[in-house]
């Protein structure tokens, strides 16, 4: 049995742990094309029961083996592990999305897709060069919400543009000229958030209008994923 | 030249990189024992010369050695560090503040005082057992904002409840009975919120208001730093 650590520019990639792995076989298990067990997986909890049940009436092969833990997981406390298809879907012309400018930490991704799908945004742009969603890490980081949610890479800003040319765009920037917090956003829009260490490049004050969420001066700015959530949750009912 | 490395029980702790230093020689110069620096520090920058003369307004000891890096900071790419006494601040009576409850990891408790000094929170209760604050990984990740805060210990939330008898009061809990955002929330105020994993026990739900942030059934709840940076934007306005 042949497992291949995750790369990028494989076609498929890893759900690590049994939540995850429950998770992808409601919502797509179609995706799924092996699971793997670990031989000290106790099978008679009701949840692993479940899980197996449905693995089967899906008709997917279980693998019971120590070795693909050892590939992919060698560190962690897992016991089922499944190989699924990455599917790329399409964001929703009509619906408000986030846009991801040159993310690059996988935690960070991963907490932002959980938090937008939790808030209603199920449609995510990224913008390149950037951190890969479907590393297993990020997956993890979504706890399963990356399911649920249409994560599209474009290479750069301009062919997002060209797609979404209508919506409302708002730059979150340090030096942004208008406070978020008391600026009319209208749906649909984009909200638009740049690079962990570096924010978001000076041309985007004129690709959008260009916001900042208010702050003392005591604190260092928000990091990534609290400034998104923040911007995600005060608009969470216009979108 | 002693260097300890840093323990919960030691009255002192450690700000590990220039920006920090330069933050805690601003904010608490006073508290400052001594101040170590790499070999290979560049000391010609504009930022570490004014770092230096601070120091030596100051009349803190300067060290230059590798060892304290080798004992500190092992695999970190860190050139100053400082050793400073640390300062336990009591909370302002009649100001909102936050409650964290048994919270368990270190860049977490970072987060979130760095977050709620930049929405204008300074005040923050932990309620133990819980992670140390004064942990220089903590405090790393509060990005210097724990300078301009008081954070205090409490043994158990009887002795938070005897100080703060008429705060209103909200626990955060998944299954809350009211939804945040439409509940009236009336300063001074306490938003408590319970460890990452287990969230708050039960009982909680009698000692404050219990509330929830809405959120959709495709996403696990929100991580900890999220849900608590989300409560305190939601009421920023009226603390």
């Amino acid at each position: 049995m042949k497992v291949i650590r995750y790369k990028h520019d494989l076609d498929f990639t890893y759900a690590l742990g049994a939540t995850l792995v429950f998770e992808l076989l409601k919502t797509r298990p179609n995706s799924i094309r092996r699971i793997f067990i670990k031989p000290t997986l106790n099978k008679e909890t009701p949840e692993i029961q479940k899980l197996l049940g449905l693995a089967k009436d899906c008709k997917i092969d279980i693998y019971e083996s120590e070795k693909p833990f050892n590939v992919l997981s060698p560190k962690d406390n897992c016991f089922v592990i499944a190989e699924f298809t990455k599917t790329t879907s399409a964001l929703e012309k009509d619906k408000s999305n986030i846009v991801l400018v040159n993310p690059s930490d996988a935690g960070n991704i991963g907490t932002i897709v959980r938090t937008a799908v939790g808030l209603g945004y199920q449609n995510i742009a990224v913008i390149g060069p950037a951190v890969d969603v479907y590393d297993p890490k990020s997956i993890r980081a979504t706890m399963g919400a990356i399911f649920h949610a249409n994560v599209q890479y474009f290479a750069n800003i301009e062919e997002f543009l060209m797609l979404f040319p209508n919506h409302n765009r708002y730059s979150f920037m340090l030096k942004g000229a208008h406070d978020f917090d008391k600026t009319g956003v209208k749906a649909p829009f984009s909200l638009i958030f740049g690079n962990e260490a570096s924010g978001l490049p000076d041309n985007y004050a004129k690709l959008a209008t260009s916001v900042k969420i208010p702050q003392t001066s005591e604190s260092d700015s928000f990091s990534l994923p609290i400034a998104a959530s923040i911007a995600m949750y005060e608009c969470k009912d216009i979108k």
